[in-house]
Formats: structure tokens, C-alpha cells, sequence
């Protein structure tokens, strides 16, 4: 019987040691929603000087003053409240001072002691080191470009590091403007969701330039379980897509199963149970299982961007002629989901086209 | 972060209230080649005492007395040694008394305090539960069907619990001959090889007679870390079939992530890094991986049979009208397999075939 | 519009040659249904003295003589009519003497001057060559096996050509039995349904004695536009599979481009026009094409059938070790058609489950 | 055995009636590999006026005057020849006057009546209608948008009708490059290869601009046995992607069908003669099959193009949430074949890979 898979802290021994380095490094980081939010606050609370910067941020600075107003009433107080931030349900244009260097969204860094850039150029300007974290290429790439963007500050001394998940054209476009700049580049997609980054247990495959990743390693430390460096840019989105490639072929092996187990009269909870304590036991199969039987599907990783992973996967694959029938026929299975309108559901709801419950929905 | 998946010692809580029953507890134990021999060893460290029997011994004892002679030369010793027993290299009958009460394959189990049997039929008409684990359905049957077979003296009374790895009609026409002669049936066929065997930590999937089954518990509880009881006839069979489906497309899927990580430029030896620290992680991946790599594949599990459980499996879902594409495409890699003569080896050994190298072998 | 491609009647340039021979041929030809009437049809057509029978005829005879009765009702007239046949609707052991030899499934065979025999074995005994085209195994089995079967009468210098759609155990168990008897056996599957048997334009594939092949092929020659002798017996049915199966796979790629035109902005109809100007044209697109695109599946060849041949097929090729995925493929297709109750429609109903409706219906 | 499907000429019907509009119409052409010299040969002979252009026409005059000399040695001759021309055993430089103006490339169309074009520019400028007929998305975006190219000179009165097989996206970038410049575009990609061409019975899937398509009808009749307009520009190569993809799976499902004979003792080549009696029987079966049972593999359809096409299909599908399970089961045997090193042989070279045999090549 082989020990249960270890899920080892990597290079956290040299956690205590490399504190003092840790101390003295200042980071920009921009992008905070629900991931970048998180890494930005572990930095913190491991001692890094962190400057935030977020989107919204100069959407509000930059919007007309009034954008709307509320009502409210409370007792005899009845008042319209104009609200000049975008961000919904936003109060502190009207408690504090303004809302471009104190909002909802940064507040709790700034707590923790993050100040907070007006620009991505800003904040590449005062800090050696810029991570960004966003939702996706455009995002990614008009954070480097737009006006007041990162490649207005970033040249020769100075890293940026994307652990944003973009495709290989994206992060190259990026990688050559920088280097152009006479900056260093490294991209750094991540493995692990919300939970992971909170509890820095994100797995980063880093891949660009090698001695800013050596910089960077102190920081991956914190953020991560474990950093891989995996040589030239784009291995690191390569990476990604190799392990959602098998993450969504098991996906659908594991859905079948349940299928047949069903159809054949066995208890699909019993399969779990036994699978759980089997060879193939995996934390994906005991976290997905039980939502999957009662039907639950909430988006933690919607089935869209799962297809959207298995196509390009399929496309890697194709430019280098090796033949993959399986993931091949687990991507037909998802695009099914796709059609049957599933595709904003969590990827585990392929389940329910195999079932074949999903053309009713 | 997900916790490891814990692979729990299940009801081995009551391992010492029911020690004393354990202790008074005979069983038989028909079949002793790498899994009975560790399982009935298993029993006896734990006090309960049993019987075995094994094939051979009878094959043995009715051969004609003198089957081959072994040249020996030590020095100035050169003597021809008749070997009367078919067991390659067993001695027993040369340096010891009989072959039949003591051979290699059950002097462990002697010198542990195992009795022998003669027969099936005679280990059944000691002890009032007897338990099979034979290699395939053939043996299965002949134990049960042939002269001095369990059918001879099984009857009211007496349970016969059959753990071979076996089709659904073979357990099913012992079952019925059983219960026509009043004896009780359990099939448990079992999940995991060699080592959890000799560790105790099989997954015994039972089905069949209800009151046999809870009898058997004691015994369960030292052969396995977790036994289920699945209900009517069958159920194990089928349990067993559906575990090992989605086995052979995680393994497919597997491979196709190693050979599209080494086809692209990446190191595969660092994607088992990543996929170790990750939410697919399991011990099958862990223990397959490094082999994969080195083109070594000893067989653990022969490919042949796990595509013969593949292809039962898209059978039981034909039956239910289950569609499992993504099972169905695995089954032709493995096929394909077959087909280059690599039936015989690891099942892991359909990596082999997506590398595209398989056809040079 | 091109005129769908020609399928010449081949051999018909011996039909002259072979009549006085075909002229002095005496058949007996068991089973009357949509296939075999029309069969028996064309041999009296074309000169051959036919016995033929009816497992109906039988069950008339044997019943008791009030089956139930009919009120008929016309102006004054009002009585309750005794309705003896079985047949639904068949008033001729009302209007007539007896249903044993004048019933309305062999009167038009009686009317071309079939003689009419009582039970399998007397049509054998009469008749040096008997052919069946039955239902399914269980008719191809019971037509011989049954007290008044072929058996009872087959023998030395007698030849029984078994044209059923049945599987190789059923065709070996009835070869053997017969050559037993010192009789000589050919099993004969058609590829062809009701309008081929009808116009003389079935192919046929024969396999097993070869000296009765010979005699049979005046008949062949009427029965079918080409007869194959395929060597030894279940090359017949094998064959069938073969082309089934590559049948089955075509109807999916060629809904699978009805699918992608149509929801690519194509028009489906525009590419029913365009493949069938090209290399791919075929007699099955251009038939099932239209009713496709209409939704109209009338059961010329059930899906269930088709599905089962599918699985026949990759269960030979797996015997064989062929690896077949794309085959696999189609066949869960089929599956998942019938996992929607489609079954019983025609097998390109599978067209509704690509087109992601078939859930709904 | 049974002639071919025949493929008729549709439309030739209107063929006398507007001979007259023909003989008046003036049509450039540009690219004269293997298709489109049979294409401008069909115009000629059908009393077009015709101006051509080769890329090689012009490769040659801007080339150095001397590129390479042979040696001939005749008996007592012994002398070297300087070779201008590029074109591989191009003598027309030697025993005529130039290179540029009368090459071996369309010497015949000259002799045909031809005139020649210096380039695609001078071609569009003397004729209102110009068709290109080139190699791949390179070759046809460089002679439009090159010096000296097409775009130099279409305008406002002036059609271009680019017959190419290209992608979408090279398509739309031609289109709008034209209609900006006042001119108009037809996408017109063939169905149908070397001898079609020949004998003018290509199948034209135009899309684009109407009213050429209408005024390019004599031309298009004269080409193809059939033209379709498909309406919105894409819908050309989108309608062949379709057909090609139904195509590769029918390939692979023939395919399959040819081992499994093979290996369950059935004789292929009869498999071929049953085939093609029945309802699936097509040319390409006819015309592939025996020399893919001989191993004979000279590219018509070379496979790499009949994967890309695949790709292209799946894309096209995966856009529209469109599952084709069979489709990606044939584009990985396809994939297979291509890592094999297959892909320059014909596309039916994929039954060496399901033979089990091209690994060994």
C-alpha cells in the first residue's frame, strides 16, 4: 500500500533564513481581485513592502465626478447620497476622502500596510520588483500598454512578472516589449484557486528570464508551495495547459465511472469511497464527487475556460504531431456541455451530459 | 489547499474488542500464490487458524514419482538428483519428507502454525468458512466443481468466500451450486496487488449472503483496511470493473500528458513535480511516473488484463446503455497495445504506444 | 440532380444458360416475412418450384379453434364473427376452409403456385434444398431444433442455406446438428433490405459447404445482384459486421458535417447537394440525407441493430487485437442514442443526439 | 463488376446556349501549377481568352542571368550550358529566346492561345475578370498585396476570384484589401483534384460577391460540373472544410474496416467487391481501396493537408459548440500518422497506422 500522495511545503526551510532578504524587498503588485488580492495580503504578512494597485482605481479618479446617487432611509433621515465610485455598494468616496487611495478593494491591504500606486507606471517607477495578477489577456496586456501603463517605467534594473494565465501570444508580446525596455520578464501562471493562494499553496510555473526569477524566489516562497523555473517563455502556460489537459481527461474518466456505477445499480457513493481509498485516490475526485452527485455545480473553475484549456492542449499537441485520443474525445465531451448552454458551470457538470440529464436543462 | 487524501485504516477500531472471536475464528484458505499466500498470513498473525491448500500439492502427490532430475556439481559432488515435485526449483521432497504436507509454497504458513489440506473438499469439512483466492475463473471452478472439490462437502452450515478476480457469470454458477447444496456464498473480489496484500490493506468489495458477509468481518477487518458490502451477487464483480475504467483512462490520460509535455519542450519529470503538488495527485501517478519515464514496465497489473476489464466494463455500460467515450478511446490505445505484443507488461506500458515507438519493439 | 449511382445485377449474364437447370429446381423456402416472401417470391418468378412455410401457419393449426371473435356490424346486419387465426385482420378461415393452407401470408405465394408445407420438416423432406430467412436467433433455432423441425428430416444428400441475420454461435450450433445429421449447411446473411430482396438485388454472403454453395447459386443468382462464397462457416455473418460496422461509423461523420454546417451558417441541404457530387457520394447519404434534415426517422434499419453489430464488431476486432477508435466512437453515440430511448427509430437517428435534441424528446 | 458512379455534368445544359457570352469573355489567371494550368487549358479550349502568369515567369527575369550550367556530353559533344532559368530542367531559355515570355510552364497554354501576363498587375489591368488558382495562403496574399501585384490595379469595374483553397482569414484580409480598392471578390475554393480539373468537373464552393459570381457562371460551367454560391464571404472554405472532414472520417472508418477483415480471415479485397455493391459504395472506396491494400500511397491528397483540414474542421465546431467525437477520433489517427512521418504520402497512408505497421517505416 503506497503512503498517501505528500503535499510537501518546498523550500519553506529556507523560509527563516531568507527573512531578512524578504524584510528589505518592496513589490508592486497589480491586479487585486480574488487571487491577486490574496497574494498581495500574504506578501504583507510576510514582511514584504508591498504598493497596490488596482483597476478600479483609476476608473473612479478618472470618471466623471457624480456617477450616481442612492437613496436611503433610515427613520427620518431620507437622503439621495450621490456615489461617485463604480464599484458597487463603494461607500468610501463619501465616508473618507477619495476614493482613488482608499477603497473597499484595498483597504484591507492598506491595513496591513500596502500603499497604494495611482498608476501601474507609478507603481513600477518606485519598486524594483512589479507582480501583476489579472482576469485575463486584454486586461493583461492594457496594464503593460495603455497610457500610464508598466512599460512607461519599466527598463534596465527594474522585473516584472505576470502570473496572470494568458495564452503564449500574450505573454511573448509582453516578454519582447519589455525586454525591449531593457527590462527582465518572467511569466508565472499559477496552479490552485482561491483557497491555494490564500493559504500560499499556489504551485507557479515560472518560465522567461532566469536571474529575475532568482529574485523573485523569495516571494514565490511565500505565495507558493512550490515555484518551478521551466526555462524559455511560454513554458510556463505550456505547463498549465499540459496538467488541465489530464485534470480534464480524469474529469470525464471520473464522470463515467459515477455513470456507469449508477446505471449498473451500484451505489455512486460507495464508488467514492472506494476510489478514495485506492491508487487513484486524488484530492480532485473527493472534493468533486459529492457536489457532483447532488448536482452542484458552482463555478470554482468554469467549464469554458476547462474546454477552452483542453482545445489549446489539443492545439500544442496538434503543432508537434503527438496523437492524444483521449483528451481528444474528453474535449468532444465538454464542447457538448458548451452547446447544452453549460459552459459558465463549474467543469465538473460534464457529468451531467454524461448522464445525459443535460439536454433537459 | 486540500488536505492529502487519507487512506484510513477503516474498522480497525474494533480490532481488539474482537480479537477474542478472531481468536476462535477457523477458516480455510484455498490457493496460495502471491496473494493468498500473504493474505492467509495475514490471518495467522492475527490469530485466527487456518488450513490451506494449494493446487500444487495435489498435483504434486498424484504425479508419477520421479518428473525431471537436476544435475548438482559443488567440488568434488557430481550427483544427479531426481526432483519429483513440478514446482520449479522446490526441494522440499528431497531435503524433507513428502511434498505434499510440506512444501515451499505453504512451509511459511506451517512453520506459522497453518495446518494443510488434501483437498478442497477436506478443508471444507473442517472448518465452517472457507475463503478462495485463485488466479482466474478456470481455477476458480475447478476448485469448486472438480473431484474433492468445496462442492463435495459444502452444505448447511458453511460459507465459501471466493476473493479471486472473476466474471460475473463464473461467480454466479458457484453461487447457485453452493446455495443448492445449503452452503452460504460471498464473492469480495479485492482492490490492490502484492503489497497491500502482505499489509493488510486491501479494498475487499463483498456481495452475496448477507449473514456470511458480517461473519466474515473479523476476517475483513485483517485482510483489508476497508471492506463494502454491495449488496446482491455481482455487485463486487461490477464494483471492481467500474474502478478499474476510470484506472485505465486516468492512466491513458497520464501518459498523454507526459508525451505532450516532452514533445513540447518541457521536462516530464517535472511535470510529476507539478502534478504531485497538485489537485490530481495520487498514488498511482506517483508510483507509475518514474517508470514511465525510464521505459520500465514490470508488470504489476498485465496490460492484457486491463484491457480484458475494460472492455467488461463498456460491456456492463452497453447493457445500461451507458455512452463512455472517453473509456471507449482508451480501450483502443490498449488494444493497440495488444496488438504490438505488449500484452504481457504493465498496463502503464500503453505509454509506449502514444510515444509511437511501441511498433519498433 | 446526378442519377443515383447504378448497382448492375451481376452474374445475370448466366441466367439464360442456368434456367433449364433453375427450371428443374425444387426449394423449400421456411419464413415468411417482409424479407422472406418477397425472396420466395422471386424464385417462383423465375421458375423454381417452391414449398413454402410459415411458423404462422403452425400456430394456426395448433390453436384452439376459437381464438376470439369480431362484431361486424353493416346496416342490419349485426353478428359476432369467430375469428380462429392468429394472424391480426386474417379472414381467410372464415371466408375459406382452412388457415393451415390458404392464409393471407402465403396466398400470393399460393396464387404463383407455391405449394404450401406443414412443418419445417416436412418442407425438408420433400425438398433436396431448404432455405430460411427468419426473424432472430431464437426463430433460426426453434425452426430447427423444435419437435417438426428441419432436423427431424435433414440428412445425407439434403442441403439447408440459412439466410437469417444471426450470430456465429447460433449459425455454428445449427452447422453442426445438421452435418450431423450427414446434411450439408450454408449460412447466407444478405446485405439488403425489403426493396433489394424484392428487385432480386440482395448481396449475399455465404460461407460453409462449398459443394452446396455451388448448387445454390442458380438460386443466389435470382435471390441477389452478387453472391460472395467466403470460405468457412461465420465468415458469413463476419463480413456482414465489417461493413455494418464501417456503415455505422459513416452515418456519424456524415452527421456530424450535417451538424457543423448547419450551425456554422451553412446550409445542411446545400452540403447534401455538394457531397453528392464528390468522391464521398454514396447511395446512403443521398437517401437518409433528406428525412435527416426533416427529422423523419422511420425504421428502415433500427438503431438498436446497428448498435449491436457495432458492438459485435469491436468485440471481433478485440478478439483480433485491431484497435478501432473511431469505430469506438460511434458506437458510444449510438449508445447515448439509445440511453434516449431511440433505439427503435432508424439508425440515423443518431443525427438527433449530435444536433444536442435527442435529451428532449 | 459494376461501373462507377457516374458524376454528371450539371448545368452543361445552358452550355451551347451561352457559348456566345463565352467566346466574348476575357479572363486573366494566375498560378499554373498542376491545377491551375488544367483550369486555363479548360478555359481555352472553351473559347475564353485567356491571360496568364506564373510566379516562376517572374522569378526568372528578376533572377541573375546566369543561375547554374549542365554538362551534356553527346558522343564527341562535350560542352557546358549555362542554365537561366530557375524551373527545374527548364531548356526553353536555350533553344528559344527568353525565359520570361515562353516557358515549358505555359508553352502549351500559348500554344493554345494564351497570351502572357508580366504580372498579376498587368494581368488585372488588361482583363476585367481575373481567377487565381496558387499553392497555399503565402502564395496567394503575396500576389495580391506584392509589387506588382493585384492589388496595384483592381478597381471599380473589375472582378478577382481567388480559387485557392485558403483560410478564412486569408480570404477575409484579400476581400477587404479589394473592396477597398472599388474591386469585387469571389472565395471559390474546388472540391475535386489533378483529374477533375482536367476534365472540368470540379465541384466550385464561391462565396462573396453575387453579382460576379453571376458574371463568372459561363467560366465556373466550363470548370466545374457544378457551382454553388454560399453566400457570405467564408462560406467557400467553410463548406470544404466540411466535406473534407466527413471525407477523414470516412477514410479512417474504411480503414478500420480493412484490419479488421484482415485480421479475422476475411479477404480484404473482398470486403472492397461487397462494398461496393451496397448502400455505402462511393468512388473514393473504388479508387483508393486497392491501393491501400497494396500499400500504395502516392499523394493525391497528401495527409498533412487532410489533417490541417480536420483541425480546421474542429476549430470551426469548437467556435460553435458543435461535438464531433468521430471527427477527433479520425483527426488523432490522422496526428498519428503525421508523427509517424507520414504526412507527405496520400491521406489513406493512415491505414498503415491502424495496420500496426507504420511505426516500422
Amino acid at each position: 500500500q503506497p503512503p498517501p500522495p505528500r503535499l510537501p511545503r518546498a523550500r519553506k526551510t529556507k523560509q527563516s533564513s531568507s527573512r531578512e532578504r524578504e524584510a528589505a524587498m518592496e513589490v508592486g503588485f497589480l491586479g487585486l481581485g480574488i487571487m491577486g488580492k490574496a497574494m498581495a495580503a500574504n506578501l504583507l504578512r510576510h514582511g514584504f513592502r508591498v504598493t497596490v494597485w488596482n483597476r478600479t482605481l483609476s476608473k473612479v479618479r478618472d470618471a466623471p465626478p457624480i456617477r450616481r446617487s442612492i437613496r436611503l432611509r433610515f427613520g427620518q433621515i431620507d437622503r439621495s447620497i450621490h456615489m461617485p465610485c463604480s464599484v458597487p455598494f463603494c461607500f468610501y468616496p463619501i465616508i473618507s476622502r477619495t476614493c482613488g487611495d482608499f477603497c473597499w478593494q484595498c483597504d484591507e491591504l492598506v491595513a496591513m500596510g500596502a500603499a497604494v500606486g495611482d498608476t501601474p507606471a507609478s507603481v513600477v517607477a518606485k519598486c524594483k520588483y512589479t507582480i501583476a495578477m489579472l482576469s485575463d489577456p486584454s486586461a493583461a496586456l492594457s496594464v503593460v500598454f495603455d497610457k500610464d501603463g508598466v512599460l512607461e517605467q519599466i527598463g534596465e534594473g527594474k522585473g516584472y512578472v505576470d502570473m496572470s494565465t494568458v495564452d503564449a501570444a500574450t505573454s511573448c508580446k509582453i516578454s519582447e516589449a519589455v525586454k525591449q525596455k531593457g527590462g527582465a520578464f518572467v511569466e508565472a501562471p499559477v496552479s490552485g484557486s482561491k483557497k491555494p493562494a490564500e493559504d500560499g499553496q499556489l504551485v507557479i510555473l515560472a518560465a522567461g528570464d532566469k536571474a529575475l526569477y532568482d529574485d523573485m524566489v523569495p516571494a514565490f516562497d511565500v505565495l507558493g508551495k512550490k515555484s518551478f523555473f521551466l526555462g524559455e517563455m511560454g513554458n510556463g502556460a505550456k505547463m498549465k495547459l499540459v496538467v488541465n489537459m489530464i485534470m480534464g481527461s480524469m474529469m470525464n474518466a471520473f464522470s463515467e465511472g459515477l455513470c456507469l456505477a449508477d446505471k449498473s445499480g451500484l451505489s455512486p457513493q460507495t464508488l467514492l469511497d472506494v476510489l478514495d481509498l485506492g491508487a487513484i485516490a486524488n484530492p480532485m475526485f473527493k472534493m468533486k464527487g459529492p457536489s457532483m452527485l447532488q448536482g452542484s455545480y458552482n463555478p470554482a473553475f468554469p467549464l469554458k475556460h476547462q474546454q477552452k484549456d483542453m482545445r489549446l492542449a489539443l492545439s500544442l499537441g496538434d503543432e508537434n504531431a503527438v496523437s492524444m485520443p483521449v483528451a481528444a474525445a474528453s474535449n468532444e465531451a465538454f464542447k457538448k456541455a458548451r452547446s447544452l448552454g453549460l459552459g459558465d458551470l463549474d467543469f465538473s457538470v460534464v457529468h451531467e451530459v454524461l448522464k445525459g440529464t443535460g439536454g433537459s436543462g
